[in-house]
């Protein structure tokens, strides 16, 4: 039976199909075909002017797959376009040649500040759903973005992705000098540098706004390249509104384009032809030229790439459309959509972004909204092609993971404790709080059950604060619209909210603590839970006993926050330590779990504290897990601890065992809200596996405790050996 | 400048490129080429053998795009393929003829009951996500399917996607007489009928198994038919399994086959030839020939059509292995997709599914569960192809959305009501409960903050329960894993779980009411709210009232359960109406809202309740909101009241105006548990806009009562002016 059309009217011979195979292979592979080759670009690729390179690789999974030897009976082994039809053993060798590990990819996008951040990671998830390459990006980024994205790249662990970092603000003096009246600021402007700015080997890149989303495959972009003629050196899509045919008010008066002009938010550059062209000289004298005649740049860059390839239109290889549809107000996108079925790249090319008004901004909003909300974890598939060796941490981690035993009671634990987590660090505007010697950050961690917590946490704690968010990425989304619409909350920018997403099934208390505790910028920072509300007075407070105490000066401390709680849903908040007296002898209000466990907070010494005038001293004992101000190099908390117990008591464990003083602060308070059980103390309530999980970690904690501080550890381990009241 | 690549060794001709295009159009676009071509095709396709047909025709947007008129100077107006490169003006007129509307693709699928329905759901959203044609679906389903597929394609209203359904019980006979022993049982097989099942004018299909999740678009699927010769019926990926080689254990037998043999779970299907080639007879021939000697089919349908492929190899189009790459524990698929950048369709053809281990099973699992929590409102876009009419309720829908002024106080609360949420009934397995006349089922709605409030209510609920669940679809997922892993919930049979999917900024309350209350099966229904915990003998309790209050014969009644509320978080919950009162008079109980609401349910009478120990009626009165027993045919409740605030409230004005009795149940009591108040109440109780239109919709809501009551209505807003308490 033959597998090609044949007996039609239009049937087409193998040799013809043949041509299309090669032709397509053409298209889409011409350029480097070998894994050999795209190392050497890409490790010429990395580098950050004016500093250190610095280049993220991140984790690739171990890759053992064997060569194919087995034949696969009637179909083939490969595919290298979707709109190839099958093939046979007779043409498997022709085939051969297509079928090489995909090449490396080079993007670069300009980055700066908190917003942007987040717009361009939406644009990199589009990216890589869609991509069947490795890619390596380079950011052009300013501090906060590169602070932010390093981050974010280094947790992501996306296989098969390079990430370079070139330091914005030493870019700036080449661009400063051009007045400027577009919304992107002087970092529109930088698209003009990259040819210098990005490594001198580097010879072609696909530059792209970071308000772009990805409806398809960038290797189809990269393709455009092969179009280019001797002389192109830029690939530009036509403007799609009238903006340069000049008239669309009085006086109004665009930057010189050809026609319609072309847009700058997708853009393939020959980088080497570039430089080879003497580009910098000719932008410069390009703007300076026109900057005689015009006041400013209206849309930045875009005015002065226009302006150039007016003057050498020989320069630009016009793209499809449908690689940059843009949508703005007056868009006249439509023409190009319309008419085609695929859409490749769209561009919220418009200040309103996705408030823009247009007849279909209804379906363009709803495939953002699918990278917005997808969720990242999702991307760390890995890609199959080019094979590269794991790095050698994320080996380790494999290896690790691999390892685990399923049967184990504490599998689950295992492997969050192994799990690493996506974190976005400063997720929405923030300042770092100017430095002051006593200054104390409150550290907490919450889930998107418990953000209605915060705007009365704003209103008790007017300092700043270091919140780290266990959230998918669609919950994210609805975390930034509660901070937006919230009057409290959005009015304060000394609340630094850090996005951890969400992976495994136990919420990984102490990890998330740590990314908190890590991130809080004042020498000192109070340990708290995201229930309790302190005394208004507290951070004043704290800020007076550290500077008393002289706990700058080297004194190894910890201040204890005697707990309270309150088990009535309706409650008012006491506003002094005699209030809260008041209300405890009337039964209102209890010492934190009076009755279920009070040894957690028995050593704060309640009787103590309420006559207390002055900072007391009190001892560790077995359970201890007051709330504490420590300095900022205090111990982190213990990973292994994850979902509901001994999460803190071990980090308690940890203070005592490094000497830390345990001081009673007696005007310091803070009151648990009754809240609805969460899941995890469900699940270790009803759970006999969870509970000897938890006492399997315990032993390992104190084991690993001994090897850390040999004998003076025993006493921890003694302690618990005591008679005690129920758990 | 020129366009093409030229002064290159390896640059191609205009012609060549111009033969690529033709080429490329000719795989992807052979056979109907126009709009009206496939719509005929689709008015054909719609059918339900036995009993009406009956089709689906979700919303289109209106569509009103003028054919382009004017150039885009340097660029091509439209793109047929992903790897064509920019053409100039004068290659548009040959190019024309290939930007035509894409073609409907049929589809058919056979799934029976909640999980496959569940599965069915993934499969389509993968589809879906890609495709860029409009589609056909030809499901065959048992009823189960059809109730939840029915309700979710109707309210899910993807534009261009028809639903046609065919009853798998009536085609049962044709298959029955088969001893089978795979998993799939007899829904398995039902793939052979299809032939004769489908429309006898639907020429071509693509058959889907519900385990497969499309990664590319299936209209390159569909153009591998171009590829069948004259005598292929049958489009196959070969089996990445050694099962049909046989001896893989000791007496291991399989089905004869052709090699490795093919797997059935995509299949390209001539129907028309084989229609002509008298497929009915021919499979049973051989189905009959091969039990004669074998005992039963080990892989269903498959081992049918292996058998008859291997007396009959021409009839047999063998398809590239991406299409169809297996996921079993032995699978062999590695061979295939390790050479392939490119994965088509994966196939968790193992009974583990997600379970199944294989090296790179972490890499598909992510693709799967891509479109697992896949938001799928966001498929609601819009194909730019193929233009059709709206249906005349959507055009209504459209009309009235556009009409909606954004300075309205209310605009969300309209949009919010104008919104069609995505519902899907059923979605874990549910036994109806059997037909009792005095039987009532408990009706609430919750969101995931409260599926912990799910274990206490069984626990206190024994009956039937139908609950609307608004969900995103992740959370649908987490909520799957949470009943699956609670003991108390995943024996429970007659809890029915339906999943409203969230759409827009308010709790769309009263629609999840209306969806939990038109689901519940027993002639009574029990309307609470998930925060309240009924009294243990409650159900039975209710059951014997409607029994001797005779409410059955035709009396129009509304049983009020009397509501009570604590404010203490840890609680024990009164065994008995004397507990009760004994502890409404310790303060640990109040009547329900007795602080902040008391008119809500000052009606009940309390006092009179204590010592009443007969039902007693009482009278309507202002802002009254009691939990009531009513039957199932009463009024809905009005979905313009989203968020919080008078929602309840309506709806007992509504019973009232009906002339419903107000009985209150001496016995009966509810208690609601404190929680966290709830985003919305936070709203309202911040935003005055927010109130202001709750008092515009207020208003609204008494007009169209006196609209539909006339005079008699006039008694509820004369009722609201009187003076009253705090709001």
């Amino acid at each position: 039976t033959a597998m090609l059309p044949r007996g039609r009217p239009r049937a087409l011979g193998a040799a013809a199909l043949l041509l299309l195979l090669l032709l397509i292979g053409f298209f889409l592979f011409r350029g480097d075909l070998d894994c050999e080759s795209c190392e050497r670009e890409a490790s010429g690729g990395g580098g950050d002017p004016g500093s250190l390179p610095r280049s993220l690789t991140p984790r690739v999974l171990p890759d053992e797959r064997p060569r194919s030897d087995a034949g696969w009976g009637y179909t083939a082994l490969g595919q290298v376009s979707p709109t190839m039809g099958p093939y046979r053993r007779g043409e498997e060798e022709a085939a051969a040649d297509l079928v090489s590990p995909p090449q490396l990819l080079q993007v670069a996008i300009v980055c700066a500040g908190h917003n942007s951040s987040r717009d361009v990671i939406t644009l990199v998830k589009s990216m890589l759903f869609y991509r069947k390459n490795p890619l390596h990006l380079h950011l052009v980024t300013d501090a906060v973005a590169r602070n932010i994205l390093e981050t974010l790249f280094h947790t992501w662990m996306v296989p098969a992705v390079q990430i370079s970092f070139y330091n914005a603000d030493e870019l700036k003096p080449q661009v400063s000098w051009i007045p400027n009246k577009h919304y992107s600021g002087l970092y529109g402007l930088m698209k003009l540098v990259l040819p210098s700015a990005l490594p001198p080997d580097l010879a072609r890149v696909i530059v792209l706004d970071t308000d772009v989303t990805f409806a398809s495959n960038i290797a189809e972009l990269w393709a455009l390249f092969a179009h280019f003629s001797d002389k192109q050196v830029i690939g530009l899509v036509e403007n799609q509104s009238d903006w340069y045919l000049g008239n669309l008010w009085r006086n109004h008066r665009p930057w010189p384009a050809l026609g319609r002009g072309f847009n700058t938010g997708v853009i393939l550059l020959r980088l080497d032809r570039l430089r080879q062209a003497g580009w910098e000289q000719m932008w410069k004298l390009t703007a300076t030229r026109e900057l005689l005649t015009l006041p400013a740049t209206s849309l930045a860059d875009q005015d002065i790439f226009n302006a150039i390839i007016k003057e050498h239109p020989w320069l630009v290889q016009p793209l499809p459309c449908v690689w940059n549809v843009q949508l703005s107000d007056h868009t006249l996108a439509e023409r190009c959509y319309s008419e085609a079925s695929d859409l490749k790249v769209i561009h919220w090319n418009s200040p309103k972004k996705l408030r823009v008004k247009n007849k279909h901004v209804e379906s363009f909003r709803n495939l953002y909204l699918t990278f917005l909300e997808y969720d990242g974890n999702l991307l760390r598939r890995e890609l199959f092609g080019c094979p590269r060796p794991p790095p050698p941490g994320a080996e380790h981690l494999q290896r690790a993971l691999a390892q685990l035993d399923e049967e184990d009671a504490c599998f689950e634990f295992r492997r969050q404790q192994l799990t690493v987590h996506r974190v976005h660090i400063t997720f929405l505007p923030h300042k770092p709080p100017p430095p002051q010697p006593h200054d104390v950050t409150l550290v907490a961690q919450l889930s998107m059950d418990r953000v209605q917590m915060l705007e009365a946490l704003c209103r008790h704690w007017p300092g700043p604060m270091s919140l780290a968010l266990y959230l998918t990425d669609a919950e994210a989304q609805q975390f930034l619209r509660f901070v937006e619409t919230s009057v409290v909350l959005s009015a304060r920018q000394d609340v630094a909210y850090h996005v951890v997403y969400r992976e495994g099934p136990l919420y990984p208390i102490n990890q998330l603590r740590n990314v908190a505790l890590a991130q809080a910028l004042t020498p000192y920072v109070f340990l708290s839970d995201i229930d309790f509300l302190p005394a208004y007075s507290l951070y004043d407070y704290l800020r007076a006993s550290i500077k008393q105490l002289e706990l700058g000066s080297g004194r190894k401390a910890a201040l204890v926050v005697p707990a309270f709680e309150t088990l009535h849903y309706r409650f008012s908040f006491p506003s002094s330590k005699a209030e809260l007296l008041a209300l405890l002898d009337a039964g209102s209000l209890h010492t934190f779990r009076y009755h279920e466990w009070p040894r957690g907070h028995a050593p704060t010494d309640y009787a103590r504290w309420r006559e207390a005038q002055a900072p007391y001293h009190v001892q560790w004992a077995a359970d201890y897990e007051p709330y504490v101000v420590v300095p900022r190099d205090c111990p982190r908390y213990d990973p292994r601890f994850a979902g509901f117990g001994w999460n803190k008591v071990a980090h308690v464990v940890e203070l005592d065992a490094q000497e830390y003083e345990l001081l009673v602060l007696p005007e310091a308070f803070v009151i648990h809200l009754p809240h609805a059980p969460s899941l995890d103390i469900s699940r270790f309530r009803s759970s006999p596996t969870y509970r000897d999980c938890l006492q399997a970690l315990k032993d390992e904690f104190h084991q690993d405790l001994s090897r850390r501080y040999g004998a003076a550890a025993l006493k921890y381990l003694t302690a618990l050996q005591q008679p005690r009241g129920p758990t």
